[in-house]
């Protein structure tokens, strides 16, 4: 089979959503649902609440997106941006209560839990400290090992997630840019992201093609952001390429 | 079949368990196991955590209890023993939310959820309120409608179960004293509490004799509690009683 | 001294602040600032955390605002907004501690703490039970008794306030509508609530000029609810009213 | 002055207390206070609870002990001890929080704010970074500058307090080995403990003799940690030293 042609084609975006918390808004969860295929669903520990998480699964549900659980930190205050030393097994601990809990509004909604995704600083323990990301790729696998796991592209838990017997879908960055051989450049590099969204659509599109990843994060914190990630789907649509969530092929 | 001789053969022992917190220990959870059917488990809101839920539910499936969800109000510095005016929409959510967290280290662990029994002031709100009874009848009949739901012996929370179409389960209380009519003596009255265990069996035997409840709360707050607990079921067995958990049979 | 000159000609609006929390945003506290002559600042437990603290008494002192504590019950989830039971004790410690947390941050900006102002249901609760009203006076007076204590006009705190020793101020609402004998029309009547800033400023004069209050509260959640405490101010101004912060004098 | 002579003949004794949280009970605080004469008291954010908070200072003025604020990372399930990414800015502001909502309590009582020590990772972190510990050393000294702050002996908490003006209390720990150069033997090393407390005394005397620190630091967590307390308590004044609070000298 010709790779660069079965490649390419077909592209997952993915997006945090329910980040909202009792009467504090947060996010263009509407508007970004028009846009992703996949949604990363806050549980309750960064952010996140049980109304929020029922009406953001039933919200993908209505629109069709993929579900997956996005567990974080217990800090609420700070967002779960802030690296914490939690040990392996807490962190087992951690992902499999959000998981859980996302799961039964799932269930009770009718509908089915696609993949899992942890959030912010926990997403980048993980891939910075393996024992982290295998505790985290066993919580998944012990809940249900048809849930997929969304990891850096070349990183630590996506390789966490294919040893433990887990489909590891590798994500990619809409606003970031990389470098030749595939690499992230470092935030702390002046063209460390990218603004024009035409940009981000073609270097989407390079990677995909490359093989180097099957799911794209895109943003919807700010108007603006949701704005950037319709900018890319069109792009991305304009080159004939479907936007849509991952397929259930297994043999990748 | 003769009714009389059906009821008052077996009876459950439940236990609220694993409500532990961070370096906190509470409850006599490994004696109460040696001694109780069914165990009733904090799921994060009121007390537990994730790491208190994993070994309390490996503890059950290790000593056979049958394990059940607690869910309790998002109330951690009042133990969820503070009525609070939540919504039926919220006792709905906040239900689905930790049934789905316990259920995460249930199935994890390869074991079955069996029930759920809310904890203190939710309990006794939805014993006064229908529209909460209902609501949290109706999270636990959408997750799972084999789950049997916990409520007070004739009261609010079993006939909402019953409506939705679950297998509701009546509770009676070993250490509270009950009229002739099977209805609890107030806590203001000086006869509310029993404190001698043979005479709480005796009790207990004659109720669940008259039909009056399938299962039976004891506490394991304190050492006093266990011993007080050990007591009654010894008292019961010497009667000739299986203390066992609740029969799979769906036709009463 | 002719008492109806003496009144009315100075009127204090009042605004809940400081009501974000972590990376959640809340309230027009910029423009307020701008409106209002005290702020009620969010201590930590119904909303409000300790940056948002910080900034919000520096805005405070910036634009001459006086500060008060608003302390709240321990419900984030809630916005303090749900009734709970907690003992007098329980409403006198969270009381205390949440003075006490503001006045940190007061006092570390070189700034002066001048009033408390209970939040929500706290609020509401200790106007329908005096007990829970004697409470949070007595946290208050034992914290500072030069501190002023809000509550409604002709209600329980401020009777409480009174009792203890503390100067208690009492509030109006700009929003609500007040039968002729000074009486809140209730929440469930079509009338109770006004929309028309000049009609709300012609109200709030008329009842202090009755010496009915001294503080008018005025809400800030919203860009409108915003525009709408600017035209009562204006109207006021207009009227020939001085709104000012509460007159140190003690003997009213 | 002969400064043998003048050190070693007091020695100050600080343990935390006041760790309990809601119906959770932790610490052995009664007899603790029969035997330091420095509290550390919890501040609500890695422990205690208003009420708690209550409890612990009115003990501390009946018994003579004096008060610090023992400030901790908002972390109630992992205990305040595992290290997270907090900012200069969060510290100053999370500290000041703690610092005032703890003042509270002792003002309501009438008793005096002595000291503050950082608690378990906010310690380390501080003793590790700069930074960090200046930020906690501006909260103390903004909130009074007349607060002496506890820090490690020969550490970083200690130098950063001094710089900004506060008096700097250089704490040394019973339990633990110091090298003959003063140095703690670093927690990995089998000798890094001390199980008897004759000989904890006999190593305070020493390094308090050499002038290398003005408090020590027992625990009270368990009764066998209260025990080896009271006999290095015992121990020290069998030598002929007094064990008494912080002598209110400011020129050492």
């Amino acid at each position: 089979m010709d790779r660069s042609g079965s490649y390419g084609k077909r592209i997952d975006l993915n997006c945090d959503l329910g980040e909202s918390f009792g009467v504090y808004r947060l996010g263009a969860d509407e508007q970004m649902l028009g846009i992703v295929t996949s949604a990363n669903i806050a549980c309750g520990y960064h952010a996140g609440d049980p109304a929020t998480m029922r009406k953001t699964v039933r919200l993908c549900l209505e629109r069709g997106v993929a579900i997956g659980a996005h567990p974080g930190l217990p800090d609420l205050s700070g967002f779960g941006r802030r690296t914490m030393s939690v040990s392996p097994q807490e962190a087992y601990d951690m992902t499999l209560y959000q998981i859980g809990a996302l799961y039964a509004f799932v269930r009770a909604e009718g509908g089915t839990l696609d993949h899992v995704k942890p959030h912010g600083a926990l997403y980048h323990m993980a891939e910075a400290d393996t024992a982290l990301a295998e505790a985290i790729a066993a919580a998944v696998y012990r809940f249900d090992p048809e849930l997929m796991l969304f990891g850096l592209a070349g990183g630590v838990l996506v390789e966490a997630g294919r040893r433990i017997g887990l489909r590891a879908v590798r994500e990619l960055f809409a606003d970031r840019r990389y470098a030749a051989d595939g690499s992230l450049v470092p935030r702390d590099r002046p063209d460390a992201l990218i603004a024009d969204p035409k940009e981000a659509a073609a270097q989407v599109l390079r990677l995909v093609r490359e093989g180097r990843g099957e799911t794209v994060c895109v943003h919807g914190d700010t108007p603006r952001a949701a704005e950037f990630a319709r900018a890319v789907r069109d792009a991305l649509e304009a080159d004939g390429v479907t936007v849509g969530g991952i397929e259930p092929d297994r043999s990748m």
